[in-house]
Formats: structure tokens, C-alpha cells, sequence
């Protein structure tokens, strides 16, 4: 059978992937009545004297909702609410194996930047975090910043975060091996998109020599005027000695590539004009920039993808399952960029010195001790921070 | 230790009462590619193509939303969204085990009746239903009505039809007991909330002789203008020979009481100027409207109660499980008239006329078929009334 069809089987056999089950048993009357009426009163008497203990007697403390409007799922676009449900089911089965969260898929029957913030405030009563995934941007960015700022519980887009993280992870352990320090390093995101704007957003945290961001229409620079807000935005942030033209124009000379646009648009002739020893992330899905043999081919020294038949594996289930652990397990109010540097240098240090090789860049995802570490390394950072609530 | 302390001890030590599991497993790369990027792309293309594939594909056909506002919780009254998160925890635990249904708690943090309805109708592309909980009147009333025109998935308030289904489940056999038809029965139901108002419209469904729903004020009439613009709708409906007076007057040479108001306010003088073999249904919780014993020596024939310490317990999980797995396995549009009363006379005969008497008139919850009768009498209305679709 094709993987077409066995994916389908699968879905359709038990209609779904998910399902809400009971942590308490029902068996006899005592059960029921503790459970329920009359003596379930006594946690809501209790929450109700003192909101925090919603915490205490309810699922809220360890309970995500996947808020999704389908205008940007995988590589598929904008398929709708219900054609991205089975995603959002996928993303809460990854949240409970790796993570032991319990995630919720909402996806929104709307695509209006007001109405999906005030949706999202209205029903996070019951949830201790929201993951937001796969709302196309802009309106991304705006529905995230504010829910950020309107939520006590953590917000995090998932496209640009978790993506980021993991993106960072790998590239700090790719410099390692081609011994560049981040200072010295010109970096090329191909991709202006939710993705790309947090990696660039990130990575400028770390004071690299140069990051260009490019659209379509090449290297967003400020002579430009852009319709779309957040560009002029990041032609302010990015792009120092304000370079224009394509991206074939910026990859001269840089030292790192990291696509997250389109597949198949990087050519090896490129890829020869980059600094010496070029680090190319390939990471279109599910066909990347450039085929990994090509790109090694053409000199790159190390390559990543998105896929999992080949090496280095950029996936952003190496950071959302122990970013969001992590978060819950200090009650954090909210996720913010120390939390995520911490993540990216955990999964980073994942890999030993001894291990690390041009192939072995990023934990594998079924390494089963990713999650505690990213966990471990997100609650002390929202410590640290002054974020946590416990 | 008290029921009170074990009742929080259960709360606290899972933390709540549920989990989202997955039905699926993920043990190796391969299955992580099936159930997740990329090959969960294939259900979603289907459904996009198809969005009646979501059926298919989903768990969206098994999963109900529990939706309140927590303004009108057990006997607890407008406590908040947080604090009836462990009755709408609990709701969807007596889903799952009596049902097979999967349920997940919505507490809204609104009490506007528009932003309550927008919020459902923009969630529920990942539902196969809504229940509607401890929502208070009038509120609920129009909330309901709303969403059942809109929406194509059943819409069903437990507090009021729900109630209602087992209250006539009960009465039905009530009146077999003492030989009366229900033409020439008088029925006084107290309270005039969610629960009254129901259970009075299915009952005018019967044609009784007269139904007299008695607020705080007295017998509803058509004399009065009310404020609560549903209660002068009441009058039109109920009291034929428009009485006025209190309580105590509607009661006089009634033959059935139904309380759904506060307890403790039926005294033993009252029960004594009914008809003959008074029937009393004193459903107020945790305090009834009367004790059985004291109804019984005031010349009570029948006495049934909310509580579970006391024979002939009118418990709302005698129907909602049935309802909704009858409703789901049909994916009936709606929850109808006719499909209530199919649930209502499906659960009546459970209890075989070998096995009626004045104390057991209304079967066990723990009665195991009890789900699967109604399932199949409310599946069966729905095809006969033409709201299935399939």
C-alpha cells in the first residue's frame, strides 16, 4: 500500500487521532457523585473563593489549545478550518507522546484578525497556554503580540518560534563545525514570511555580521516602501549596509542560507558564489530549495532539510513539546526570548562535541531525552526572567 | 475522611478529571510521517475537496463541546468560567463512560448572549455537537434558538431538555402506577428557569388536562406583563383557565407536582389538597423541595428526587449520553422534538411493568443498556423525522 493511502487508513479507521478520555474512574455511584453532582461542587467553591486554584482541581495547568484558522497549513495554503483539523489532531497526539501535554484543536471558522483575537481571550478560560499554528501572516504577527500582551497564560506561534529555535539550534552547532564565530557570519533568509521573520528576529539576538531577508522580489532593503507593514519593519532591523537585488545578489559571499519559501530555487551555481565552507538549510516542504546531494555537490559543507529521509532534520518537534513543558511545569505567564534562546542552545548541546559531524547537527527527534533538557533549560530561563508564577 | 475532602483530594491529584489522548500511535519516523507531515496532508486535501470528509477523517464526528458561561452552575448559581470548569470536566467524563463520547469543556468568558453565540459558531468546525451547560435564563433560551438556526450540528441544553426527557421518562410511568391518564392529569411544575420551561413544552406535547408553571410570584397567568418577556410566551401556552393565586392555589386538586426551583418549600398541608395519589417530583438540589418520607406521609403516592440517596433518582445521565450517540451515529442535523420524546419513552420502558413500582419508576444509571436504548429510539426518530444525514 502507498503511504497515500495507508495515511488516509489510518485516519479514516478510527475516524481521527484523538480522543478525550477520563483520568478519574466512574464506577459506582461514590465515584459518580465525587466526580460529579453533589461533591464536585466543593473544587468549584474552592476556585471560585480563589481563581489560582483553577490550577489546582482542573485539566487548565497542563492544557493546550491548537488555535488554527487554516489559512496556512504545511505546504498546502489556505485549505480551510476542517481540512486543517487533521494537522491540528496530529500536532496534539506530538504534544501528549513527547511532551505528556494535553492540546486541543480549535480551528476558527474565520480568518479576521479581531474576531480570532477576541475568540481565543473568550475561550482560554479552560486552557493554560495557546499554540498558535499555521495563520498565515501578517496577521500572525498581530494576533500573537496581542494575545501576548492580552493573556496571563503563554502565547507562542509555532511557525515562527518553534521553527526558530530549532533553526538556531542547528546553525549554532553548524558553526561549530565550519569554526565561524556568529559575528563574522552573513547569514540569507529566503522567506519573509512567519518563519522567517522570527529566525531573522532571533538570530539578530545573537549580533551576527549581516542578515538579509528576501521576498520575492529580492533583498528587503529601506529605500523600498513595502504595503505590507511589518517589511518596512525589517528593513530597519535588517540588511546594514542596505543592499538591494535578488537573492542570488545577496548569497554572494554570505556564509549561510536558510530557506523557508518556496522548493527549488536555489542553484548550485549560487551556492559556489557563498563564502568558503557555505551552510545551507533547505527547509521547504516537502520539497526543499535545493537536493541535499546538489547542494553538497556544489560545496556546501553542511545541509539541512525539513525531511526525515535525510540528515539534520530541522523539526519543530525537537522545541514546542519541552518549550511549552517547560513554561507549564513554572506556570510561566509567558514564552518569551530568553525561554527560547534557552531552548535553542539546549537542543544545540544535545549534540556532543564527540558526536557533532556535518550529518549530525541536531538531536534526532526520537532521542527521548530532548524533552526534559529543552524543559529543564525553558522553566529556569522563565525563572530567570521573572516570568514564572509559581 | 468527609466526601468533601475526598471529593478535592481526587481533584488535586490528577489535576482535573481529563486528558486529550491519542488514538494513534507514534513509535517510529514512519508513523510520525503518517499521522503528522507529511503525509497528514492527504486527509486534508480530501476534506478540502470534500469538506464532508472531515466525518471521515476527524474525530470531529464523536466530539461535543460543553459550553457555559458558568452563570448558572449545579445549585451553585453564577460562579464563573473558572470556577465550573470541574462540572463541565465532569460532564465530559459521564460522556465518555456512559457514551463513548468524546466531550471537551468550553467556559466562556463572556456573559453576552451575541459574543456567546459568535464564539460557538466560530469554534465548532472541530465539533459533531454542542451541549449547552449551566447557562442561565433567559439567556439560555435565546442562545439555543440562535445556534440550533444556525448551526448544522444538533445544538442541546442539558438543563432544560435533558431534564425534561427523564422528568416525563418518569412521569410516564408514574401515571401507569396510579392508573391515570395523562388527558386528565394537571401537572404544577415550580420554577419558571430553563428546567420548567422545558419540561412544561414537552409535556404540552401530551395535552394534559392543564400544566401551571408557578414563578417566585405565583401561577404564571395571562393577566400579568412580565419583564422576562419568555414568561408572558408561558402564559400564552400554559393555564388554560388562567388562574392566579400562589403555589399553594395552583396545587389544589393538581395531580402532579414538579419542582425545579428551591428547596425545601412544599409543605405536607399542600400535598394533602391535591387529587388523589398525588405524584411529586421534588427535584431541587441538593435540598429538595420535600423529603420523600414527609411527602409520603402527607399522602404522597409517588415521590422521585434528584438525589441519588433516595429511590427514583431523576438523573440527566439517564439521557444525554443516549441523546447524543443517537444523534452522532445518524450525524442528525439537529436534536428535535420527536427524538426527545423517543429518548423519553425509551428510557420509561426500560422499567418493564413486572418491575414498576412507586419506587422504582425510572431505571439505574448504573443499568448498562440504558445508553443504548436511547441511542437507538433517538437515531430512529431522527431518520423518521428526516434530519439525519446519512
Amino acid at each position: 500500500m502507498s503511504l497515500r493511502h495507508m495515511s488516509l487508513e489510518l485516519h479514516e479507521i478510527k475516524k481521527g487521532k484523538i480522543e478525550v478520555a477520563p483520568k478519574v474512574m466512574v464506577r459506582n455511584k461514590k465515584q459518580l457523585g465525587l466526580i460529579y453532582t453533589p461533591w464536585v461542587a466543593e473544587p468549584c467553591k474552592e476556585i471560585q473563593k480563589d481563581i489560582n486554584k483553577v490550577y489546582k482541581y482542573t485539566s487548565k495547568g497542563n492544557m493546550i489549545a491548537i488555535v488554527t484558522d487554516g489559512t496556512a497549513v504545511l505546504g498546502l495554503g489556505n485549505i480551510g478550518p476542517e481540512a486543517a483539523l487533521p494537522v491540528m489532531e496530529g500536532k496534539a497526539v506530538l504534544f501528549k507522546e513527547f511532551g505528556g501535554i494535553d492540546a486541543f484543536p480549535i480551528c476558527l471558522d474565520t480568518s479576521d484578525t479581531e474576531e480570532i483575537i477576541r475568540t481565543v481571550q473568550l475561550i482560554c478560560t479552560g486552557f493554560g497556554g495557546v499554540n498558535l499554528e499555521d495563520i498565515s501572516a501578517p496577521r500572525c504577527f498581530e494576533i500573537e503580540q496581542r494575545l501576548k500582551k492580552e493573556l496571563l497564560i503563554p502565547v507562542f506561534h509555532d511557525d515562527q518560534h518553534g521553527t526558530a529555535i530549532v533553526v538556531l539550534a542547528g546553525l549554532l552547532n553548524s558553526l561549530k563545525i565550519v569554526n565561524k564565530k556568529i559575528k563574522n557570519v552573513c547569514v540569507v533568509i529566503n522567506g519573509a514570511g512567519a518563519a522567517g521573520v522570527a529566525i531573522g528576529k532571533m538570530l539578530k539576538r545573537l549580533n551576527p555580521k549581516d542578515i538579509l531577508i528576501c521576498d520575492r522580489k529580492g533583498i528587503i532593503n529601506s529605500n523600498t516602501t513595502y504595503d505590507i507593514c511589518y517589511k518596512n519593519e525589517i528593513a530597519r532591523w535588517s540588511n546594514k549596509e542596505n543592499k538591494k537585488g535578488s537573492l542570488v545578489d545577496a548569497l554572494e559571499k554570505a556564509d549561510v542560507f536558510i530557506g523557508v519559501s518556496s522548493g527549488n530555487i536555489l542553484a548550485e551555481d549560487i551556492i559556489r558564489k557563498m563564502n568558503v565552507d557555505p551552510i545551507i538549510f533547505a527547509l521547504a516542504n516537502p520539497t526543499p530549495e535545493i537536493l541535499p546531494q546538489k547542494a553538497l555537490k556544489a560545496g556546501a559543507k553542511i545541509v539541512a532539510t525539513g525531511r526525515s529521509d535525510y540528515p539534520n532534520q530541522i523539526n519543530n518537534v525537537l522545541a514546542f513539546p519541552g518549550v511549552f513543558k517547560g513554561a507549564l511545569s513554572v506556570r510561566a505567564t509567558e514564552i518569551n526570548e530568553q525561554m527560547q534562546l534557552a531552548a535553542a542552545i539546549a537542543i544545540s548541546e544535545i549534540v556532543t562535541k564527540d558526536e557533532l559531524t556535518s550529518e549530525y547537527i541536531i538531536p534526532d527527534i526520537s532521542y527521548s531525552r530532548v524533552v526534559d533538557r529543552v524543559s529543564e533549560a525553558v522553566s529556569k530561563a522563565a525563572l530567570k526572567s521573572g516570568v514564572a508564577n509559581m
